[in-house]
């Protein structure tokens, strides 16, 4: 019921007397903030469709992201990023049908089928240390009805393995490019292909790599032809930025 | 004519014998980087249908970018960003048609009509010092064919101008956030609606703005709900990355 | 009229029928956004009672300033910041009682008489060049109505000058410290006085001064007893966080 | 007894002889020190009427600890802060009476009861990892005699929570606003409220948030409405600089 | 058997119709990827001759290395950069073979006997601490088929012992330099010598010395004489670099 | 005549009384010194068979830099780099001869034929912008007698560029990567090619570019296949390091 | 005359009934502070003993340095640092035997004759660039009344031309060593000679020399055998610490 | 017996037929070695009068320290610095006259009485946590033959607790400065007293402490009067560099 309906239903009710003006003020007090929140989550909304409520799980203790497992069994699917496997077999204990990905560092819950949505990602690795964070966004993708497929070590030192698989990369809607070092994979994909990039900057590599800031300034640099780029190692915020592109096609499509 | 009717064309000819093998061999030497360029400049290709050619202006002098725009006269459209007014002046001399847009800094000149896309970008700017980047925007989306309208002066220390705009952000396919400072437009509108957003960080501010570098990393650091991000002042990139998704909306929708 | 009023207004005349359930939503549509610019620009409304429209010069040309100050002429005083002497001589052909600061680099118009409040403000600085960012900081102490003194040249490398000076800051209400270089002149005076401190870390130095940031880190290294920092080179920015203080005092008090 | 009435008893005893020169010169000798001494450390004094000792954890042994507040038992009041679960319970096996606050990371001991101030503490965190620091912050406040209250989970990603909280952040009379990642909760609150805002950047996030400093620099850029700056992490300095507020207010008020 | 002569191959079936056009046009679709392929790894063919897999320890599992060392058992000679005696010790339960050099922390597999190329590498290291970097590269070289000689501990502070290795360091065709602290031996050295000097700068040292980067940066502010540098710590580098040096004169000497 | 030489006359006239033992002790008393000079500065010594005298012109007056032209002028070739065109034409006003290359900012003047190296440098940028770089690194090959080519435009956003030239970067025994923004070119060629590469960050760029420094990152991350690079813009550098290789094959080939 | 005597004077007066108890509280109340600077400036005193007042010219205008040596023409030497040739122009229209230094940047002017100290100070440059830093420092000492002589372009990459001058280094009490790039030169000297060394880093150099930082960061990794170092390009600091070792000796030997 | 002694001996032998040309050239072509080595350790050999070989434990095994204890013991006394508990304990079970101070994390065995020289070092800290860097400090002192005093806890934030130890301060000859945090006591001392200062940034502090950088770049840029600065942490460098001066003054005085 959206916001409209419910403000002419009060008003209706104003109207009719089966509502006196106090308690109109009373309901309307909160009303502002309702809807300030019910127009303004019509994302987190449409995540409740059977979409998860998200935990960033470092930083947090496992009794914690077992407490809000346990919180939402009846109410929504689960994702839980960066979760370390002592964690996992601890909430685990707690909710036995979470799903731990070793690779990916997740945990997962799905409550209600997740209605898939038409178009794929394809997350692009350079190398296969970056896999952590490709896996990361392929089980968010997944979690929010978008299929993805892993296209892996197609780094630039070898420029011919990436030239093998362009039309793999053709067939996607979305590109992901998980990569760290220079980040240099990001600006060759974005001069081979037309659709829009998320560029994923990784923390691999030492000394000059910088902890991934090399990667990241690097994939920024190289934006003019569209190439656009999230934070290191944020799998998860790839995903999120793919499937808004996606979700957008759905919706206006 | 694609790749494969060229191929099959000529694979022909040397069956019907009117090519011969030497022939063929000549052909195909540089075939495969036609090929290669011909796949993948697909993008490029697109662009050549009554789409700009792009010119950086920063670091060139007159003479150079005067000479691009008249070598393009009779091919392309020309797009040229960072442009000073010396500059522009001196180019206007040698192509009078070429336009001007000072607050920009952009200079174009349009050879055929630009077809337009369907959809449109909303570019929101948090103050008005961020009006130049956001205009580089809304020209370079208006050289792809997109329309663009500029929502200015939106920044977070007043939140209510930015609610009363919040309708005018919904219409919108795609949302360019163009600030400086911190940043924090991006997280705000990241938190008030669905759809993608490309957050351009200015250089505005001093000291701790670290010439744009606060807002950049702000932005980065927000990107859990699918926020991504270009270079800072790179209001071309942006467009760029807006049209891609726009573009994808048209040839899969 | 308050928001309440204003809501109840509504409410009763939809039940008394002066208005209809579609009249009701049309006026609600808006009123949300109405009501939060209402309740959230108190400290905006509170400004405006002859209190100063601000202007940062800087990046601004000399006509969109001139613009300003003439735009507010009949509405509120005006205060510019970060002004050359250039601007400020050409706003002045326009606006010509606007009083320039070459020192502060401010141009002011005052309009109504700015109500005082009670309490005064010490600024101190550390050495000579420390002077235009604490003149910054006086200025607007002014325009705010809040009576401030620079005390200057007691940087650290000389201590007996700061004592000479301690009775007069023990006067003071709130204490701005101005310092470039290490910045330490805000830890020695932290231990010296029980009266909140805004420090101000000037860009004054070269090699190792790193544009002020040493002196900005040196202030935040030493905050546990309680001072606090703004922005580089930021007088404005100080003057206000006192200015709040002050008017705390006045609202409170 | 000041130093004025010391002096002149000293020279009235030189004049009428109870005194001689060698003697006076004697007293002298070691006067401007003591006078030093006695008048700059009147906050220090002040603070010691029921208020505590502080000592900071990190970087010390569970033994220096335990030995400090043993050796404060009669004297004053104790906050340690930073303080491991692991030093706590060494101390209390000594100290009995310490109350360790695990989430704060705080150890206190009370021991004359803290004489309250007037005026409210309002301690706002923009996610639930940013609580450590704001209970630090909040502990502090307490053992200052002032009331704090924590205001959680309020970040700008979901700007609705905020605007239901408003109310509450009116009635305190200094914000501390905790927030790591781009740090812009300060720029909206200080948007929003008039009050004094201190704002503590936190270390949470990872990559571009640069253990906090793209949320110090971030919190720095917006200050121009008057939002000060502590260290990162650091509840204990933001409430120490609240505290001076608060009680300036009840010296001159 | 060359692209030239595959295509010429493929063209004369075409003509001949042993081929028709459809399959022909099926060869050929892969054909360029093949041939880029083909033309793009002689470098990595050429390593196949007897020449090494190399995998890079760190971030791996003893699991994932033992795989590798498993999988390459017929094929090719492994080494395995930054092993540590765990992940060494695992490895040799599965490939006994394994050598484990704990200095430079490689370890390697030999399956054919490597041809020796001619000319020799000298690895110069400022201190002991440089001795790990420096051993890294001389067993990478040895796995290249190039002798490799530490001149060890000649750093600048006591620049006799330099003077009295001179002899020895002109013996060699490239110089590697292995140096932490502020990198000055890289500077010395280059000014001593005319040989190509590849610059490995390490993590040697604390405070001022940046993890590396100062060493870093002071060895590419030297390079005016021709000294080239490599990431930090990167003796693996450092000896590809000084491989292809070696190889070069073989090629075409 | 060489040391050897010397010393073997010294002792000889020692041996046969034509010098006393005084007398041989006041010339081995400089001796030392002039030996290690002479034995030092071999490469030094060979840079005088035809080899320029080098000055970096940046920092240093039109005047500074005419009389190192004048004090040459029977000595040695003079190669000036970083010369404004003003600086050029003071120069030219006093040594006409002087040749000057307004796009590599470099000012030349050839005293005696230089011997020509065999072996050729390809220098290969990714962009135009990256030309002046290039252009420094190939006048300076010309100084030292090593042929050089441009190899222009074939950055990675279009890899089907770079592709076409592989053939003509194979024939060279250096090549020389000169590439601002992320440098991804030295990658990409390193992966496509076994010479030794060179690589010159540019700084090019803008924002997140940082000056040159992503470049520099950016290649330096990526050395494992034995890329190694010089100080940002130091065509100079490059030039030196590749003649190195290039002299080492005449020397031992 | 000292403290004690005026003291002893003061309370012998008030014995003595010359003075009365109020007039002796009003001397005494400037006494501690007169006192404090009395005992506290002695440094300061010691300089007025024909020592110069220092001017720091960076950021004044030439009005404001004419009149500081205005007002000092009767009281003390004055020196001048970073003065421009205009401002040296302005000053000697007002104060003509006022000396200006072009490649120093100083401007002097000599009161009484300078006492001359016993012990001389070696100014080391690495280049010729490191000359007006070099020059500053030797104007100072000389000042200060200290000999000292420049040793200049004896930088690391040609380490026999450092050797050869090792003689006059050894003669030097104290110690200065002026070098940009790398600044090895300091390491390197650091090992030959026992002196006290006071190391400058300059902002000579370009990209990775940082302006002037990694020079720093290179001589504070090197400090191990006693190397201290100043800020960058600050000769005139270094002179001070110089000075203070020789006049320490003086004082104490 | 010195290289003048030696080098006539052998002329002498040359003259008298003794020993042939050949014979006096072989001995001769390793003389300048010798000799340079011999004239270049003069510094190292004074050290070895009594002096300790000094060891910086961290980064080796306990096993290497308690070698080079062991290869030492009857030739010099060693003082290893940054020695954990665990690697002091195994070292003492090679050696047992080795003493470990825990708190300055030395460990020295003294083989010879060490001459003491004249004049004291006063070693100052800001606060306890500093402590640990300034026992360092005092130990090497020892080791060196100087006597040095450690003032504590005389942090600017308490002006009066340094002023209260004014006097201690200048009895010393040099004075060393060990702060973290702002680092603002170096510049405090700086403005009190003439002696020679040494400043040591240490790593105490967090957030904007930056490890003690903020600290290192606060104390240089206080330089102006003649402070000079050692590495982060560097007790044992700052020793050195005091020594150096107490040292000059007994060969000098």
């Amino acid at each position: 019921m959206d916001t409209y309906t419910i403000l002419k239903q009060l008003l209706t009710q104003i109207q009719n007397g089966s509502l006196d003006v106090e308690q109109g003020l009373e309901k309307l007090r909160d009303f502002p903030v309702m809807d300030i929140g019910h127009t303004r989550i019509d994302m987190h909304r449409s995540l409740r469709n059977g979409f998860p409520e998200v935990v960033y799980g470092e930083g947090k203790t496992p009794q914690q992201v077992g407490e809000i497992f346990q919180r939402m069994e009846d109410q929504a699917s689960v994702l839980a990023t960066r979760v370390s496997s002592e964690m996992a077999e601890y909430v685990q204990t707690i909710c036995p049908e979470a799903e731990y990905n070793a690779l990916g560092r997740t945990l997962i819950r799905v409550r209600d089928e997740i209605r898939p949505l038409e178009g794929e990602v394809a997350i692009v690795t350079a190398g296969t240390s970056d896999l952590p964070v490709a896996e990361e966004a392929r089980v968010t993708c997944g979690m929010l009805g978008t299929r993805a497929t892993i296209v892996s070590d197609v780094g630039v030192a070898g420029i011919h393995r990436l030239l093998d698989r362009l039309a793999d990369l053709r067939k996607a809607r979305v590109i992901i490019v998980v990569a760290g070092m220079e980040g240099a994979l990001a600006s060759v994909i974005g001069g081979l292909v037309s659709q829009p990039i998320i560029a994923v900057p990784t923390s691999v590599g030492y000394g000059a790599s910088l902890s991934g800031f090399t990667a990241l300034m690097g994939m920024l640099t190289s934006c003019a032809s569209g190439v656009s780029v999230v934070n290191i190692d944020n799998g998860f915020g790839a995903a999120c930025a793919a499937w808004k592109i996606i979700n957008l096609m759905q919706a206006w499509g």
